[in-house]
């Protein structure tokens, strides 16, 4: 049931995740009306109450407010350049994955055409769009945010404005993103260290929650404040000894058959820490060595 | 004060670890005998009550059940080799870390001896040496287990019997760590990320913990169903979508000027998987990649 108190949106791009977009407006009681280039893929939500636009300059027309969420940015300009002069006054919300430079040149492009831009990053699966604890980063347009604050927060009730720089946010997600990449890839090593002995992946799991949960997760605390403080001091568990560990898992990963790659930088970047003079140092003064930047490093 | 319902025990080596394990013994009132190689690490130790043995000999004298917890097994072997006679019918409570083979080696050489073998993973530091939710993984005699069960619980009240093979409580451990470095690699590599933009590794804290407990450890849980069941259909999150979104984090990273080294591996895992044909697969289908071992992988 659309509600008119709710903003008319347009959504551009209707994949798996621009359909999940559009479903949380219709749910909302938004006019959400939808378009995607091979226009069969809007045919659900059509049915279940959004409007077909059968133009892009349409959906552009139907709403001030422009959620866009297509594979790359390269698509972007191709869809919405040819209808620039119409994108004056609107608010682009792209939710499109990229990286820092693309977010800064999409925000300079938007601009240029007299449009309010915002670039969001949506930190869930499809399936999380529009719950109350969805987290979405935004850069760009604090004016934007602002102003459309309870539209946006249809998308996920954790909508976190991070700066004007709509790079700063893309970093955000991809730090997250890093975090996720990195922790599955430990805990599928482990898995697959366990498998070469026959136990099951879910024999590990329960403990591994618990870890992450318990020892993890507080020790990524404390190493922020190591950073930010820029200083290294511990008691407890030093780059040497755990440089000595990472070396033992590399080759225990090899001695049980499986394929040590994941491991393999961690040891080398406290290795070279370690040599660096820097071995009595806790774990988090690693990232000294990832600082450092691929020219300079060794 | 010691309590005489209590088991004897005789902690050998005392390390931060050592020393953390024989403070655990002494406030829970077990007579304590401790030996180190350098006798001064043990002053404290015998200022808070317990019994210095000038010879290892004494130590395994003193008690039947001797904890050990020395720099590596090589160690290990020099210091009690020598009173090898000795450990007949005494059971060895091995917590000094090491590599499958090396638990499956002392497992053998103790039983060789008449003595009875444990060999545990403190999944702690030493300040958490005690506590009733610490974890240790245990494995080899189960016999021995089971008799001191009470005396075990003293160095944490989780502990856990993985199997009669110590290699895969070994396994166990490794995992854990596996997953303890990843991680931390992964936020350290977020936080060198948003320090190229100038933001503290503070801000970002917070946010990581909230997506490690509430997105990256209920899908470790998935994954590791996918991983048992060997099937790894979606409709969310695919190889060949992650892949991508790799090449992206390692470009960005450099763009950035920070090192992307802790990244790659999992790209390329990743873009592996899907050159195999499994890019529309589940993440946690790149463990049949990492499963493929480092001889026989390209």
């Amino acid at each position: 049931m659309t509600d008119e108190n709710c903003v008319p949106v347009s959504v551009i791009g209707l994949g798996m995740m621009g359909s999940a977009l559009a479903d949380a407006y219709l749910r909302a009681g938004h006019r959400t009306t939808v378009w995607n280039r091979s226009a069969a893929r809007a045919d659900a939500l059509v049915g279940r109450g959004a409007s077909r636009a059968e133009a892009v300059a349409d959906a552009v027309a139907a709403s001030d407010v422009l959620v866009v969420c297509v594979t790359d940015y390269q698509a972007l300009y191709e869809i919405l350049e040819p209808v620039g002069a119409a994108l004056r006054g609107r608010v682009i919300v792209n939710l499109t994955s990229g990286v820092p430079d693309d977010a800064r040149a999409a925000q300079r492009w938007a601009r240029s055409l007299g449009a309010e831009y915002l670039d969001g990053y949506v930190m869930a699966v499809p399936s999380g769009v529009g719950l109350p604890q969805t987290l979405l980063f935004y850069g760009g347009s604090r004016a934007a945010f602002d102003a459309h604050g309870p539209t946006l927060r249809v998308l996920g009730g954790n909508s976190v404005f991070i700066g004007e720089d709509p790079g700063t946010a893309s970093l955000y997600d991809l730090a997250l993103l890093g975090i996720l990449w990195s922790s599955f890839a430990g805990a599928l090593h482990g898995f697959a260290l366990l498998a070469s002995a026959g136990v099951p992946a879910g024999a590990l799991a329960p403990f591994a929650e618990s870890w992450l949960t318990h020892v993890v997760v507080p020790g990524i605390g404390q190493a922020a404040r190591h950073v930010d403080a820029g200083r290294y001091a511990t008691d407890v568990s030093t780059v040497a000894l755990n440089a000595l560990g990472l070396a033992k898992m590399v080759q225990a990963s090899e001695s049980q058959g499986i394929r040590p790659d994941v491991m393999v930088p961690i040891r080398d970047l406290l290795r070279e820490r370690a040599e660096d003079g820097h071995g009595d140092e806790a774990l988090a003064s690693m990232i000294e060595v990832i600082r450092r930047g691929p020219e300079t490093g060794r």
